[in-house]
């Protein structure tokens, strides 16, 4: 039954608090945020008041679960929906002696959240956390949070994230004939990046230089092509480690993502240069060019990228 | 008991419709889709009608699980048949005064799902979601489908998958005694190629081009061996990179499978082709080929393949 | 209390059928086998009698666990044993007004399953799933099966493995004073090759026969030796990867594992064979074989292996 | 009800001791401490007296945990909250005739620890298990340690971190009209870096000597950019592995970081430098350097870094 | 309450057997030992007996968990504490009507275990699995073996591991007031290196050797420097790869780790040699030895290690 204390019955109002404690993993590719929150519902339920005077001065008594009405709170964006239920069979709500119930409980939550990575490793990730009645209607149960903001006061700085903001909002989802208020909070969270820069972009920046220093060695040098073909392999080693950890996209290609799949084919056409160049100079002297082609090349192009001395080399 | 409201005791009709909230996680090997669905029974149970006018206006009660019958609609294609029984146990119907009850819970659903991947990255699948009774046939409970498609007015797009249809159908599964009605949804799910493309073909494809530039190299540069030997093993570890992921089916090779094999058996074949290149280069004159085998290549194949004047080369 | 039916007391009757549905995963490695099953379990309870025209023509009722005697069936190849005990809670059987009672509920069975890799991947594993009472021996609950083999008639079939049979048995273990009978089904499956030829034999063949030809290269090429050892690398990769994913046996070696260190050690000895060759080839003349020497192996060994021509161009 | 055994109700005096059995995972990564603990709650509840004369001489009795008042205790850094809330379950209290209760019961507890990798492999951890009411102020309920110190009496030496401390202490979180006791244990532990010395720093120090005896290598042979290359790789290799087993923390770069990032460099300088070596070494004489330059170098750098004969064999 | 049959309460005598059916998993690194059990306890309940006469002949009964004393046994040792609170709660103890019970049940136990990796792969492990009771001293529950081994009759043979021994030990933990017996069993258990040997060490000892016929190679040819770098870094993986799969002790350092780290460490210095001696070939004669010096290694050393011949040829 329904906690109505008059007869036209109101809706109950449910007031929602939710500390934040840790984030305890973000997991890009399955996008599910692991994060451990107290969680807080307080409402009055006239059935429950008493006099403490009569009762031994007692105002506050812990009863079990089962003994009190507790709201249907649902976490919408709940990545596993045991693990909520479960944790809400052993808690007992605690009573005032006017009628109002605290219900809390420390959780471990997962909650679906939608990873955008397009700017990843500076990626800014807003994740919600809808709280609603599941089987109560507006006209039956009225949620409401009880400050603009999400509780921050035990909360343990992550490693890894940096807490921008925990807003709370209030709104309505509106069915034809009912509507469901709910309590939505959104975590705000910004990836460090030192992290990514040290253990990932280092190397890659160091690999792709050395791939850029290669067009010094000598032709006649046969490391040229080896050292290519080494850039280009540790380019796709590095694109294929960064891809496994973030999630398949396809509306959004993270920029990192662009870099390193324009850095792979720019090795590649390096490579592809270097074996073109080798092959000319290892070809003898019988097959020329057409004195066009080296005049084009030499008086139109060269001028243009001031070729002058390199090309006296190359004809020697 | 039966909730039978007449003495004819026709079947319980039991409406199943399911709302799609969420794919969670396709994963190709084991075949198992995990999705966030929100299930809904609704029927009739005469025994739980009252009238409002007596009750203080109480048009809807909620009660306990136990205190009701549920009927025992089961998930068929279940790959963790407990998740959908705990669920259930915490869950408490919807009761109007009619006597029409709403059974409703949000769930995260494994279920086994087919996986085709003969046109991977561009595949479509189909996975089914069959709702039936466990134990009561159809002369005792009656499922029927509230609306020709599921319900996807939750629904969150998934980043790596395209919702294609989510179709409903009734049919039934017939005993020699008796038979047994189903409700089935199936999920039709089509990949987003593009994360396939950047990460995995694109390496591929230029890895592969690396190995056909290989016979623009020189015999006496030593480095063609090796180039072609680097191509065959990084072809070889994108493609056990590939089949790790997929399923191990053998009614269907997929063709991006064939695709690799065909590749691996290329690049190995031009690097036996390069290493008999280097024997006959490095071979002294006075093994000389016969005549005849000269003239049939020259003249014969040559005039083929227009060997002119890498031929002149060759000799050389 | 057993469900006696008469004075004398007879062993009660608990038939025991099982449907395989799916075969979910084989794990070689931990050696179990998760497949999809319907268990049922019919008895007799002669307490759950009644006549249907004196209550109303019902002539089956469902009633919870908590109410009627079930048997203690237990298997006893389980991987898992709250798997099996969790689904139990949540059914409920089928009574007839005769007394009989079907006890049925899907479930996502884990057992131990000795895989024999001796043929792999043509191996043909045969998994037992052996039901018996946990507690009553023959004296006070007997078990046999309804049919000669398990039920198929739901199967759908698996991709990487195809069902040779799913045979049922009924024995017996005897103890001095008492003895368990008990049914027993036999999953036999049989391994699809396909997918292990074209994704760790075909590459592992290529790379072999590439090993191969690196007798083809001239000594004065330095590739030979880096060819050999790239070679026996990718042997090495190989076969470890393979190793992992197969039980750590012992009295059982794989033939494919033999293949495999048979082709390391081969690899390895030509390695050794080119290292040996290129010390000949660049050592001065100054050293010089003693003439006998060079008889026996031009003389008698050349003879055999026709060395003639090739010998001549070894002394250039 | 709480069990009050006055009518001035002062809080009930619950003590908590903890005996450390095991430490069974550090994972850093997750920054999770997974031990297996004894925990144990004394306290009096004077409606659980009896006069053992009238009972039979039974001083001590064992009841279900649901007949007797439990305190809520809480851990509150637990990263799931499951684990103990099911193991408190099974437990039965043992009641004295005194009315004084022992609640203990082993569990497996993984607690959230701050992990501090600044300097890894010798780095100590402070992983904190504070124990506390979960709904009970001071008013009604204080806690209080058995002992400066957890027990230790039972603990089992773990090989990879020798425990340096296991200090208990008594605080207290206060808001605004009510504060909460705590009794908060802290577990020190510092890791044996013997097992890090040899399977990662040894490997990786041999590799940067090798890197550096590049130097030494002779121009002219090729192998001097592959060694190099090859270096520089396997630093990268090892740089990643170590980073993928450490949490991606910002504000702490561990010390082992820095040092692989520098080596990163410093092997990449030295590849560049080879390169521009090679570049020198190849390039025919007909480009000169101006006269001024070489007069800067030879004289200036080269009487400072003693460049004399080397430079010699340079200009030859 | 304990079932006490006399007024001086003598402590309840369990008795406990264990039957060891399979090994399923040992975990080296984490240290757990996972197996397949059958737990049976043993002991008398006076309140329990009856006149099977009076009883319509029924000599054993099987009562719900709940409606009977149980002792509080628990595993020790275990690495999963719900494992076997869980498991316990669905058995119904057996009960014969001379008050004796038999509580017994399947079982898989997860339990922690020294794993002892000094002389890996020939490594003989013992895993201890303590019994006693929780809550009752002495006075009140006393446990015994029912036999001097452990029970093998239904032990299945593990592939990778072979029973060396099962046995069984009663003892005490003594506290100051009062002492807990308990039965302790130990699982003694030997590795099958074979499996080892095959996928392990034959390539490690293959790679090994290569390395040591580098030396044979020609110091002119440029392949030596880059076979021992591959040879160093393959060991590096191999030493890696087995680390892996060891638990990070400090104590002891397994000997195939030394075996390891030395051949790193003499591959790395073999890898110097070579550099070294590729210096001193390309270095041009102007850059003579002091006289003394050639007199030092050759008279001297030469002598020794009989360089005479090799030594003419390294002027050459």
């Amino acid at each position: 039954m329904l906690p109505n204390c008059t007869d036209d019955k109101p809706p109950v109002q449910v007031n929602i608090s939710l500390s934040l404690i840790n984030i305890l993993d973000v997991d890009e590719r399955v996008q599910i945020l692991k994060s451990s929150m107290w969680v807080r519902w307080h409402w009055k339920d006239c059935r429950l008041q008493w006099d403490p005077k009569q009762y031994d001065d007692v105002t506050v008594i812990h009863l079990g679960r089962e003994r009190v009405w507790i709201p249907d709170i649902t976490l919408y964006d709940s990545a596993s929906v045991m693990d909520f239920l479960d944790v809400i069979q052993y808690q007992r709500p605690v009573i005032k002696y006017t009628g109002h119930l605290v219900f809390g409980f420390p959780s471990i939550i997962s909650s679906t959240c939608y990873i955008n990575i397009l700017n990843f490793p500076y990626d800014l990730q807003r994740c919600r956390l809808k709280f609603s009645s599941w089987s109560y209607d507006n006209k039956f149960l009225d949620v409401s949070n009880s400050s603009p903001t999400g509780d921050l006061s035990a909360y343990v700085a992550n490693n890894e994230w940096s807490l921008e903001g925990f807003t709370v909002e209030r709104s309505s989802v509106n069915y034809t004939t009912s509507s469901f208020p709910d309590v939505t909070f959104f975590v705000e969270i910004r990836r460090h990046p030192l992290h990514i820069y040290i253990n990932l972009l280092l190397p890659c920046i160091v690999i792709s230089l050395i791939g850029v220093f290669m067009f010094l060695l000598p032709p006649e040098s046969g490391e040229r092509i080896s050292l290519g073909i080494t850039s280009l392999l540790s380019m796709v080693v590095f694109s294929m480690n960064i891809a496994s950890s973030l999630p398949a996209t396809n509306a959004t290609v993270p920029h990192i993502t662009k870099y390193f799949s324009c850095s792979i084919i720019l090795v590649a056409c390096s490579a592809v240069c270097t074996i073109l160049i080798m092959r000319l100079h290892h070809t003898s002297d019988s097959i020329r060019l057409p004195r066009w082609v080296k005049r084009v090349i030499i008086e139109c192009i060269g001028s243009v990228i001031l070729l002058g001395q390199s090309c006296q080399y190359q004809k020697v």
